[in-house]
Protein backbone atom coordinates (compact mmCIF):
# COMPACT_ATOMS: atom_id res chain seq x y z
CA UNK A 1 0.00 0.00 0.00
CA UNK A 2 1.26 3.12 -1.32
CA UNK A 3 2.16 5.72 1.73
CA UNK A 4 -0.10 8.86 1.95
CA UNK A 5 -0.58 11.77 4.03
CA UNK A 6 -3.66 10.38 6.08
CA UNK A 7 -2.40 8.76 9.05
CA UNK A 8 -5.71 6.80 9.28
CA UNK A 9 -6.00 3.53 7.45
CA UNK A 10 -7.78 4.06 4.05
CA UNK A 11 -11.50 2.96 4.43
CA UNK A 12 -12.38 -0.21 2.93
CA UNK A 13 -14.28 -0.83 0.63
CA UNK A 14 -13.48 2.87 0.25
CA UNK A 15 -15.89 5.42 1.16
CA UNK A 16 -16.55 6.80 -2.15
CA UNK A 17 -17.30 3.12 -3.82
CA UNK A 18 -19.86 3.55 -6.62
CA UNK A 19 -22.69 0.89 -5.56
CA UNK A 20 -24.44 -1.01 -8.36
CA UNK A 21 -26.63 -3.81 -8.77
CA UNK A 22 -25.88 -6.53 -11.03
CA UNK A 23 -27.98 -9.56 -12.99
CA UNK A 24 -25.74 -12.49 -12.38
CA UNK A 25 -25.25 -14.33 -9.42
CA UNK A 26 -21.67 -13.33 -7.37
CA UNK A 27 -18.85 -15.52 -6.05
CA UNK A 28 -15.23 -14.86 -5.35
CA UNK A 29 -13.41 -14.39 -8.55
CA UNK A 30 -16.59 -13.71 -11.06
CA UNK A 31 -16.11 -11.69 -13.92
CA UNK A 32 -18.96 -9.10 -14.03
CA UNK A 33 -19.52 -7.48 -17.47
CA UNK A 34 -21.18 -4.12 -16.99
CA UNK A 35 -22.45 -2.61 -20.09
CA UNK A 36 -25.31 -0.27 -21.19
CA UNK A 37 -26.53 2.62 -18.38
CA UNK A 38 -24.44 1.26 -15.56
CA UNK A 39 -21.29 1.40 -17.27
CA UNK A 40 -21.98 5.10 -18.69
CA UNK A 41 -22.61 5.73 -15.04
CA UNK A 42 -19.52 3.76 -13.92
CA UNK A 43 -17.01 5.63 -16.68
CA UNK A 44 -18.26 8.60 -17.15
CA UNK A 45 -20.34 10.15 -14.24
CA UNK A 46 -18.05 8.19 -11.80
CA UNK A 47 -14.69 8.18 -13.67
CA UNK A 48 -13.74 4.78 -12.32
CA UNK A 49 -10.42 3.22 -14.13
CA UNK A 50 -8.85 -0.36 -13.86
CA UNK A 51 -8.16 -0.93 -10.13
CA UNK A 52 -10.68 0.74 -8.80
CA UNK A 53 -13.17 -0.83 -6.57
CA UNK A 54 -16.59 -0.81 -6.94
CA UNK A 55 -19.64 -2.65 -4.91
CA UNK A 56 -21.62 -4.87 -6.51
CA UNK A 57 -24.68 -6.76 -5.37
CA UNK A 58 -27.00 -9.30 -7.12
CA UNK A 59 -29.81 -9.57 -4.89
CA UNK A 60 -29.10 -13.15 -3.83
CA UNK A 61 -25.77 -13.71 -2.07
CA UNK A 62 -25.22 -10.21 -1.10
CA UNK A 63 -22.91 -7.25 -1.64
CA UNK A 64 -19.14 -7.85 -2.98
CA UNK A 65 -16.25 -5.74 -3.38
CA UNK A 66 -15.10 -5.82 -7.17
CA UNK A 67 -12.24 -4.79 -8.71
CA UNK A 68 -12.53 -3.16 -12.34
CA UNK A 69 -10.20 -4.97 -14.44
CA UNK A 70 -11.13 -3.38 -18.19
CA UNK A 71 -12.95 0.13 -19.01
CA UNK A 72 -14.26 -0.13 -22.73
CA UNK A 73 -16.52 2.32 -24.18
CA UNK A 74 -19.42 0.14 -23.38
CA UNK A 75 -18.33 -2.20 -21.49
CA UNK A 76 -16.61 -2.43 -17.95
CA UNK A 77 -15.48 -5.81 -16.32
CA UNK A 78 -14.98 -6.26 -12.64
CA UNK A 79 -13.83 -9.00 -10.45
CA UNK A 80 -15.69 -10.17 -7.19
CA UNK A 81 -12.87 -9.81 -5.06
CA UNK A 82 -14.55 -9.89 -1.10
CA UNK A 83 -18.31 -10.86 -0.14
CA UNK A 84 -18.70 -7.94 1.80
CA UNK A 85 -22.24 -8.48 3.87
CA UNK A 86 -24.65 -11.71 2.80
CA UNK A 87 -28.17 -10.75 1.49
CA UNK A 88 -29.68 -8.97 4.13
CA UNK A 89 -33.21 -10.56 5.44
CA UNK A 90 -35.76 -8.54 5.75
CA UNK A 91 -39.71 -8.65 7.48
CA UNK A 92 -42.32 -11.18 5.78
CA UNK A 93 -44.16 -7.99 5.09
CA UNK A 94 -45.94 -7.63 1.68
CA UNK A 95 -47.43 -3.85 0.70
CA UNK A 96 -50.48 -3.86 -1.51
CA UNK A 97 -50.67 -0.76 -2.80
CA UNK A 98 -53.48 0.11 -5.68
CA UNK A 99 -51.92 2.30 -8.42
CA UNK A 100 -51.84 5.38 -7.91
CA UNK A 101 -50.24 8.50 -10.67
CA UNK A 102 -46.46 7.80 -11.58
CA UNK A 103 -44.43 9.92 -9.56
CA UNK A 104 -46.44 9.24 -6.55
CA UNK A 105 -46.55 5.22 -7.37
CA UNK A 106 -42.62 5.88 -7.52
CA UNK A 107 -42.79 7.57 -4.28
CA UNK A 108 -44.17 4.49 -3.17
CA UNK A 109 -41.68 2.14 -4.30
CA UNK A 110 -38.90 4.08 -3.50
CA UNK A 111 -40.04 4.20 0.04
CA UNK A 112 -40.97 0.41 0.43
CA UNK A 113 -37.61 -0.32 -0.69
CA UNK A 114 -36.29 1.89 2.08
CA UNK A 115 -38.44 0.26 4.81
CA UNK A 116 -37.16 -3.07 4.09
CA UNK A 117 -40.76 -4.55 2.22
CA UNK A 118 -39.76 -7.73 0.98
CA UNK A 119 -42.55 -7.99 -2.00
CA UNK A 120 -44.71 -4.95 -3.14
CA UNK A 121 -48.45 -6.39 -4.86
CA UNK A 122 -49.46 -3.21 -6.59
CA UNK A 123 -53.32 -3.82 -7.01
CA UNK A 124 -55.84 -2.11 -9.59
CA UNK A 125 -59.19 -1.07 -8.07
CA UNK A 126 -62.72 0.51 -9.49
CA UNK A 127 -61.48 4.10 -8.24
CA UNK A 128 -57.82 3.82 -9.70
CA UNK A 129 -57.36 6.25 -12.76
CA UNK A 130 -54.27 3.93 -13.39
CA UNK A 131 -53.95 0.46 -14.37
CA UNK A 132 -50.97 -0.03 -15.67
CA UNK A 133 -47.39 -0.26 -14.46
CA UNK A 134 -44.07 0.15 -16.12
CA UNK A 135 -42.18 -3.04 -14.85
CA UNK A 136 -38.80 -1.81 -15.94
CA UNK A 137 -38.92 2.11 -14.58
CA UNK A 138 -40.61 0.27 -10.86
CA UNK A 139 -37.60 -2.22 -10.97
CA UNK A 140 -34.84 1.31 -11.59
CA UNK A 141 -36.58 2.66 -8.64
CA UNK A 142 -36.15 0.18 -6.51
CA UNK A 143 -33.04 -0.82 -7.30
CA UNK A 144 -31.77 3.21 -7.39
CA UNK A 145 -33.04 3.30 -3.74
CA UNK A 146 -31.36 0.10 -2.93
CA UNK A 147 -28.19 1.26 -4.28
CA UNK A 148 -28.65 4.69 -2.37
CA UNK A 149 -29.22 3.34 0.85
CA UNK A 150 -27.04 0.45 0.85
CA UNK A 151 -29.50 -2.29 1.16
CA UNK A 152 -28.79 -5.49 -0.33
CA UNK A 153 -32.25 -7.03 -0.71
CA UNK A 154 -34.19 -5.58 -3.60
CA UNK A 155 -38.16 -5.99 -2.73
CA UNK A 156 -39.99 -8.41 -4.74
CA UNK A 157 -42.14 -6.33 -7.68
CA UNK A 158 -45.03 -7.93 -8.92
CA UNK A 159 -47.22 -7.24 -11.63
CA UNK A 160 -50.54 -5.55 -11.12
CA UNK A 161 -53.62 -7.63 -10.30
CA UNK A 162 -56.98 -7.07 -9.73
CA UNK A 163 -58.14 -6.66 -5.80
CA UNK A 164 -60.70 -9.47 -6.64
CA UNK A 165 -58.38 -11.85 -8.01
CA UNK A 166 -55.60 -11.23 -4.98
CA UNK A 167 -58.50 -11.45 -2.54
CA UNK A 168 -59.09 -15.14 -4.31
CA UNK A 169 -56.11 -16.25 -3.76
CA UNK A 170 -54.95 -14.65 -0.51
CA UNK A 171 -52.70 -17.33 2.03
CA UNK A 172 -54.69 -18.60 4.49
CA UNK A 173 -52.11 -17.31 7.75
CA UNK A 174 -51.33 -13.94 6.06
CA UNK A 175 -52.88 -11.47 7.77
CA UNK A 176 -54.13 -8.50 5.41
CA UNK A 177 -54.35 -5.08 7.11
CA UNK A 178 -56.29 -3.13 5.24
CA UNK A 179 -56.47 1.31 5.34
CA UNK A 180 -60.04 1.38 6.17
CA UNK A 181 -61.53 5.18 5.55
CA UNK A 182 -64.57 4.49 7.02
CA UNK A 183 -62.54 3.53 10.49
CA UNK A 184 -60.59 0.43 12.33
CA UNK A 185 -58.50 -0.51 14.94
CA UNK A 186 -55.62 2.16 15.72
CA UNK A 187 -53.13 0.96 13.21
CA UNK A 188 -50.41 0.48 16.32
CA UNK A 189 -52.59 -1.58 18.41
CA UNK A 190 -53.44 -3.98 15.86
CA UNK A 191 -50.13 -4.47 13.94
CA UNK A 192 -49.12 -6.01 17.56
CA UNK A 193 -51.77 -8.28 17.95
CA UNK A 194 -50.38 -10.16 14.78
CA UNK A 195 -47.35 -9.52 13.36
CA UNK A 196 -45.77 -11.95 10.55
CA UNK A 197 -46.36 -13.01 7.97
CA UNK A 198 -48.73 -9.67 7.14
CA UNK A 199 -49.69 -7.56 4.36
CA UNK A 200 -50.88 -3.86 4.10
CA UNK A 201 -53.80 -3.14 1.44
CA UNK A 202 -54.17 0.70 0.59
CA UNK A 203 -56.70 1.98 -1.83
CA UNK A 204 -56.58 4.65 -4.53
CA UNK A 205 -57.14 8.24 -3.90
CA UNK A 206 -60.47 8.47 -3.13
CA UNK A 207 -60.54 5.41 -1.25
CA UNK A 208 -62.20 1.34 -2.04
CA UNK A 209 -65.44 1.50 -3.10
CA UNK A 210 -68.60 0.43 -0.73
CA UNK A 211 -68.60 -3.20 -2.58
CA UNK A 212 -64.31 -3.36 -2.94
CA UNK A 213 -64.31 -2.84 1.06
CA UNK A 214 -67.53 -5.39 1.90
CA UNK A 215 -64.92 -7.80 0.03
CA UNK A 216 -61.98 -7.31 1.39
CA UNK A 217 -63.56 -7.10 5.45
CA UNK A 218 -65.06 -10.47 4.30
CA UNK A 219 -61.58 -12.10 4.19
CA UNK A 220 -61.13 -13.67 7.28
CA UNK A 221 -57.44 -12.52 7.00
CA UNK A 222 -58.44 -8.87 6.94
CA UNK A 223 -57.64 -6.36 9.51
CA UNK A 224 -59.17 -2.75 8.70
CA UNK A 225 -57.27 -0.16 10.49
CA UNK A 226 -57.19 3.41 10.85
CA UNK A 227 -54.62 5.90 10.43
CA UNK A 228 -56.00 8.52 12.41
CA UNK A 229 -58.12 11.72 12.00
CA UNK A 230 -56.97 13.48 8.74
CA UNK A 231 -57.02 12.37 5.29
CA UNK A 232 -53.74 10.83 3.72
CA UNK A 233 -52.77 10.93 0.11
CA UNK A 234 -52.80 7.45 -0.75
CA UNK A 235 -48.63 7.05 -0.97
CA UNK A 236 -48.50 8.88 2.64
CA UNK A 237 -50.88 6.10 3.69
CA UNK A 238 -48.80 3.67 2.52
CA UNK A 239 -45.25 5.04 3.70
CA UNK A 240 -46.76 6.11 7.21
CA UNK A 241 -48.39 3.05 7.74
CA UNK A 242 -45.20 0.73 6.27
CA UNK A 243 -42.95 2.44 8.83
CA UNK A 244 -45.57 1.79 11.61
CA UNK A 245 -45.43 -1.76 10.75
CA UNK A 246 -41.77 -2.25 10.80
CA UNK A 247 -41.53 -0.58 14.71
CA UNK A 248 -44.62 -2.38 16.00
CA UNK A 249 -44.51 -5.74 14.42
CA UNK A 250 -40.98 -5.55 12.10
CA UNK A 251 -37.60 -5.37 13.21
CA UNK A 252 -36.87 -2.14 14.26
CA UNK A 253 -37.47 -3.19 18.14
CA UNK A 254 -35.39 -6.37 17.22
CA UNK B 1 -83.32 24.87 -6.31
CA UNK B 2 -83.91 23.15 -10.43
CA UNK B 3 -85.37 20.19 -11.03
CA UNK B 4 -82.51 17.59 -11.44
CA UNK B 5 -82.13 14.28 -12.75
CA UNK B 6 -80.26 13.04 -9.46
CA UNK B 7 -82.94 12.19 -6.97
CA UNK B 8 -80.30 12.97 -4.21
CA UNK B 9 -79.90 16.43 -2.76
CA UNK B 10 -77.17 17.72 -3.68
CA UNK B 11 -74.01 17.38 -1.24
CA UNK B 12 -73.38 20.91 0.51
CA UNK B 13 -70.64 22.16 -0.17
CA UNK B 14 -70.74 20.86 -3.61
CA UNK B 15 -67.28 18.27 -3.53
CA UNK B 16 -66.18 19.74 -6.78
CA UNK B 17 -65.83 23.39 -4.97
CA UNK B 18 -62.38 24.70 -5.15
CA UNK B 19 -60.71 24.79 -1.61
CA UNK B 20 -58.05 27.47 -1.19
CA UNK B 21 -56.13 28.93 1.80
CA UNK B 22 -56.87 33.46 2.30
CA UNK B 23 -54.66 35.59 4.11
CA UNK B 24 -57.50 37.63 5.16
CA UNK B 25 -59.49 36.07 8.63
CA UNK B 26 -62.83 34.99 7.90
CA UNK B 27 -66.32 36.11 9.43
CA UNK B 28 -70.01 35.65 8.37
CA UNK B 29 -70.49 37.68 5.34
CA UNK B 30 -66.78 39.03 4.75
CA UNK B 31 -66.01 39.91 1.75
CA UNK B 32 -62.68 38.27 0.11
CA UNK B 33 -60.75 39.29 -2.63
CA UNK B 34 -59.25 36.58 -4.42
CA UNK B 35 -56.20 38.13 -6.64
CA UNK B 36 -53.03 36.92 -8.36
CA UNK B 37 -52.28 32.57 -9.03
CA UNK B 38 -55.56 32.13 -6.86
CA UNK B 39 -57.79 34.17 -9.25
CA UNK B 40 -56.11 32.89 -12.10
CA UNK B 41 -56.49 29.09 -10.74
CA UNK B 42 -60.05 29.51 -10.05
CA UNK B 43 -61.37 31.19 -13.02
CA UNK B 44 -59.13 29.74 -15.88
CA UNK B 45 -58.47 26.48 -14.36
CA UNK B 46 -61.30 25.58 -12.38
CA UNK B 47 -63.88 27.96 -14.68
CA UNK B 48 -65.85 29.34 -11.61
CA UNK B 49 -68.65 32.07 -12.39
CA UNK B 50 -70.79 34.48 -10.06
CA UNK B 51 -72.97 32.39 -7.83
CA UNK B 52 -70.75 29.51 -7.69
CA UNK B 53 -69.35 27.63 -4.20
CA UNK B 54 -65.69 27.95 -3.31
CA UNK B 55 -63.99 26.31 0.17
CA UNK B 56 -62.12 29.23 2.30
CA UNK B 57 -59.51 28.31 4.94
CA UNK B 58 -57.71 30.89 6.77
CA UNK B 59 -56.11 28.99 9.56
CA UNK B 60 -58.05 30.98 12.11
CA UNK B 61 -61.42 30.54 12.58
CA UNK B 62 -61.61 27.13 10.12
CA UNK B 63 -63.04 26.72 7.20
CA UNK B 64 -66.32 28.74 4.72
CA UNK B 65 -68.29 28.23 2.18
CA UNK B 66 -68.28 31.67 0.26
CA UNK B 67 -70.53 31.69 -3.04
CA UNK B 68 -68.31 33.94 -5.34
CA UNK B 69 -70.25 37.61 -5.78
CA UNK B 70 -67.69 38.57 -8.96
CA UNK B 71 -65.12 37.29 -11.35
CA UNK B 72 -62.89 40.17 -12.42
CA UNK B 73 -60.10 39.55 -14.72
CA UNK B 74 -57.64 39.67 -12.12
CA UNK B 75 -59.40 39.75 -8.99
CA UNK B 76 -62.77 37.53 -7.39
CA UNK B 77 -64.75 38.29 -4.91
CA UNK B 78 -66.58 35.78 -2.57
CA UNK B 79 -68.68 36.25 0.21
CA UNK B 80 -68.42 34.27 3.21
CA UNK B 81 -71.94 32.42 3.62
CA UNK B 82 -71.57 29.43 6.09
CA UNK B 83 -69.23 28.44 8.52
CA UNK B 84 -68.31 24.61 7.88
CA UNK B 85 -66.00 23.60 10.29
CA UNK B 86 -63.86 25.65 13.28
CA UNK B 87 -59.91 25.30 12.58
CA UNK B 88 -59.16 21.55 13.71
CA UNK B 89 -56.35 21.24 16.59
CA UNK B 90 -53.53 19.34 16.10
CA UNK B 91 -50.75 17.78 18.14
CA UNK B 92 -48.71 19.85 20.13
CA UNK B 93 -45.73 18.11 18.16
CA UNK B 94 -42.58 19.96 16.48
CA UNK B 95 -40.71 18.54 13.50
CA UNK B 96 -37.14 20.31 13.67
CA UNK B 97 -35.51 18.73 10.11
CA UNK B 98 -32.15 19.80 9.06
CA UNK B 99 -32.14 21.28 5.69
CA UNK B 100 -32.06 18.53 2.64
CA UNK B 101 -32.24 19.43 -1.08
CA UNK B 102 -34.73 21.17 -2.01
CA UNK B 103 -37.17 18.33 -3.39
CA UNK B 104 -36.66 16.39 -0.51
CA UNK B 105 -37.44 18.81 2.03
CA UNK B 106 -40.32 19.97 0.11
CA UNK B 107 -41.57 16.34 1.05
CA UNK B 108 -41.03 16.64 4.52
CA UNK B 109 -42.94 19.94 4.37
CA UNK B 110 -45.89 18.22 2.39
CA UNK B 111 -46.07 15.09 4.78
CA UNK B 112 -45.66 16.81 7.66
CA UNK B 113 -48.72 19.08 6.73
CA UNK B 114 -50.57 16.12 5.86
CA UNK B 115 -49.83 14.13 9.12
CA UNK B 116 -50.53 16.80 11.34
CA UNK B 117 -47.33 18.62 12.69
CA UNK B 118 -48.15 21.75 14.51
CA UNK B 119 -45.05 23.35 13.67
CA UNK B 120 -41.66 22.95 11.59
CA UNK B 121 -38.55 24.63 12.94
CA UNK B 122 -35.44 23.73 10.12
CA UNK B 123 -32.53 23.51 11.56
CA UNK B 124 -28.71 23.86 9.56
CA UNK B 125 -26.26 21.57 10.60
CA UNK B 126 -22.55 21.43 9.83
CA UNK B 127 -23.04 18.34 7.06
CA UNK B 128 -25.76 19.77 5.60
CA UNK B 129 -25.19 21.13 1.98
CA UNK B 130 -28.15 23.42 1.88
CA UNK B 131 -28.40 26.13 4.33
CA UNK B 132 -31.34 28.43 3.31
CA UNK B 133 -35.30 27.98 2.82
CA UNK B 134 -36.81 29.65 0.51
CA UNK B 135 -39.81 30.76 3.04
CA UNK B 136 -42.43 31.87 -0.29
CA UNK B 137 -41.95 27.78 -1.66
CA UNK B 138 -42.29 26.94 1.69
CA UNK B 139 -45.53 28.13 2.49
CA UNK B 140 -46.62 26.87 -1.08
CA UNK B 141 -45.87 23.40 -0.14
CA UNK B 142 -47.55 23.57 3.06
CA UNK B 143 -50.77 25.33 1.52
CA UNK B 144 -51.03 23.22 -1.42
CA UNK B 145 -51.01 19.94 0.79
CA UNK B 146 -53.23 21.59 3.62
CA UNK B 147 -55.95 22.55 0.56
CA UNK B 148 -55.46 19.06 -0.80
CA UNK B 149 -55.57 16.77 2.21
CA UNK B 150 -58.73 19.08 3.70
CA UNK B 151 -56.97 20.56 6.22
CA UNK B 152 -58.19 23.40 8.03
CA UNK B 153 -54.71 23.88 9.77
CA UNK B 154 -51.43 24.98 8.39
CA UNK B 155 -48.02 24.02 10.21
CA UNK B 156 -46.31 27.13 11.02
CA UNK B 157 -42.59 26.94 9.31
CA UNK B 158 -40.00 28.97 10.70
CA UNK B 159 -36.89 30.33 9.06
CA UNK B 160 -34.08 27.87 9.85
CA UNK B 161 -31.76 28.63 12.47
CA UNK B 162 -28.77 26.46 13.77
CA UNK B 163 -28.89 23.93 15.90
CA UNK B 164 -26.74 24.94 18.87
CA UNK B 165 -29.08 28.52 18.96
CA UNK B 166 -32.38 25.31 18.78
CA UNK B 167 -30.47 23.92 21.37
CA UNK B 168 -29.38 26.63 23.31
CA UNK B 169 -32.82 28.20 23.79
CA UNK B 170 -34.77 24.68 23.79
CA UNK B 171 -38.01 24.78 26.11
CA UNK B 172 -37.95 23.12 28.99
CA UNK B 173 -41.04 20.76 29.03
CA UNK B 174 -40.80 19.45 25.78
CA UNK B 175 -39.30 16.83 24.92
CA UNK B 176 -36.80 16.26 22.01
CA UNK B 177 -36.51 12.95 20.12
CA UNK B 178 -33.55 12.69 18.18
CA UNK B 179 -32.87 10.19 15.25
CA UNK B 180 -29.70 8.63 16.20
CA UNK B 181 -27.79 6.89 13.82
CA UNK B 182 -25.04 5.20 16.16
CA UNK B 183 -28.36 4.05 18.18
CA UNK B 184 -31.20 4.85 20.56
CA UNK B 185 -34.39 3.60 22.05
CA UNK B 186 -36.98 1.85 19.45
CA UNK B 187 -39.21 5.06 18.37
CA UNK B 188 -42.57 3.35 19.48
CA UNK B 189 -41.27 2.52 23.06
CA UNK B 190 -39.60 6.40 23.86
CA UNK B 191 -42.71 7.65 22.21
CA UNK B 192 -44.91 5.77 24.30
CA UNK B 193 -43.13 7.50 27.10
CA UNK B 194 -42.95 10.98 27.06
CA UNK B 195 -46.34 12.26 24.65
CA UNK B 196 -46.89 16.46 24.37
CA UNK B 197 -45.58 18.56 24.11
CA UNK B 198 -42.59 16.80 22.14
CA UNK B 199 -40.52 17.28 19.11
CA UNK B 200 -38.63 15.49 16.46
CA UNK B 201 -35.00 16.34 15.15
CA UNK B 202 -34.03 14.78 12.13
CA UNK B 203 -30.31 15.24 10.93
CA UNK B 204 -28.90 15.61 7.57
CA UNK B 205 -27.78 13.45 4.70
CA UNK B 206 -24.84 11.73 6.51
CA UNK B 207 -26.38 12.33 9.97
CA UNK B 208 -25.01 14.93 12.76
CA UNK B 209 -21.41 14.63 13.56
CA UNK B 210 -20.04 13.78 16.64
CA UNK B 211 -19.71 17.06 18.36
CA UNK B 212 -23.31 17.75 17.36
CA UNK B 213 -23.98 14.30 18.78
CA UNK B 214 -22.49 15.08 22.27
CA UNK B 215 -24.70 18.78 22.36
CA UNK B 216 -27.87 17.15 21.45
CA UNK B 217 -27.15 14.24 24.16
CA UNK B 218 -26.41 16.94 26.71
CA UNK B 219 -29.62 18.51 26.36
CA UNK B 220 -31.62 17.29 29.42
CA UNK B 221 -34.66 16.94 27.36
CA UNK B 222 -33.20 14.94 24.43
CA UNK B 223 -34.04 11.35 24.07
CA UNK B 224 -32.06 9.37 21.16
CA UNK B 225 -34.12 6.77 19.18
CA UNK B 226 -33.40 4.16 16.87
CA UNK B 227 -35.38 3.74 13.54
CA UNK B 228 -34.85 0.16 12.65
CA UNK B 229 -31.64 -1.80 11.35
CA UNK B 230 -31.99 0.13 7.44
CA UNK B 231 -30.18 3.16 6.74
CA UNK B 232 -33.02 5.55 5.77
CA UNK B 233 -32.64 9.09 3.74
CA UNK B 234 -33.41 12.13 6.00
CA UNK B 235 -36.72 12.63 4.82
CA UNK B 236 -37.84 8.86 5.02
CA UNK B 237 -36.47 9.49 8.79
CA UNK B 238 -38.54 12.87 8.90
CA UNK B 239 -41.49 11.06 7.45
CA UNK B 240 -41.94 8.00 9.16
CA UNK B 241 -40.88 8.81 12.71
CA UNK B 242 -43.69 11.94 12.03
CA UNK B 243 -46.40 9.34 11.24
CA UNK B 244 -45.04 6.90 13.95
CA UNK B 245 -45.10 9.75 17.17
CA UNK B 246 -49.01 10.60 15.77
CA UNK B 247 -49.68 6.89 16.60
CA UNK B 248 -48.60 6.25 19.36
CA UNK B 249 -48.43 9.38 21.25
CA UNK B 250 -50.83 11.81 19.04
CA UNK B 251 -54.50 11.67 18.07
CA UNK B 252 -54.38 8.62 15.63
CA UNK B 253 -55.31 6.34 18.75
CA UNK B 254 -58.00 9.07 20.31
Amino acid sequence: MPATHDPKTPAWPPRSAPRLFVADELDMGSIIAIEGNQAHYLSRVMRVGEGDIVILCDDITGEWAARISSVGKRRIEAEAVERLRAREAVPDFWLCPALVKKDRFDLILEKATELGVARIRPVTTRRAVVDKLNAERARTVTVEAAEQCARTALPVVDAPEKLDALLRDWPQDRTLYFADETGGEPASAAFARYKVPAALLIGPEGGFDDAERAAIRALPQAVPIGLGPRILRAETAAIAATAMWMAVAGDWAA
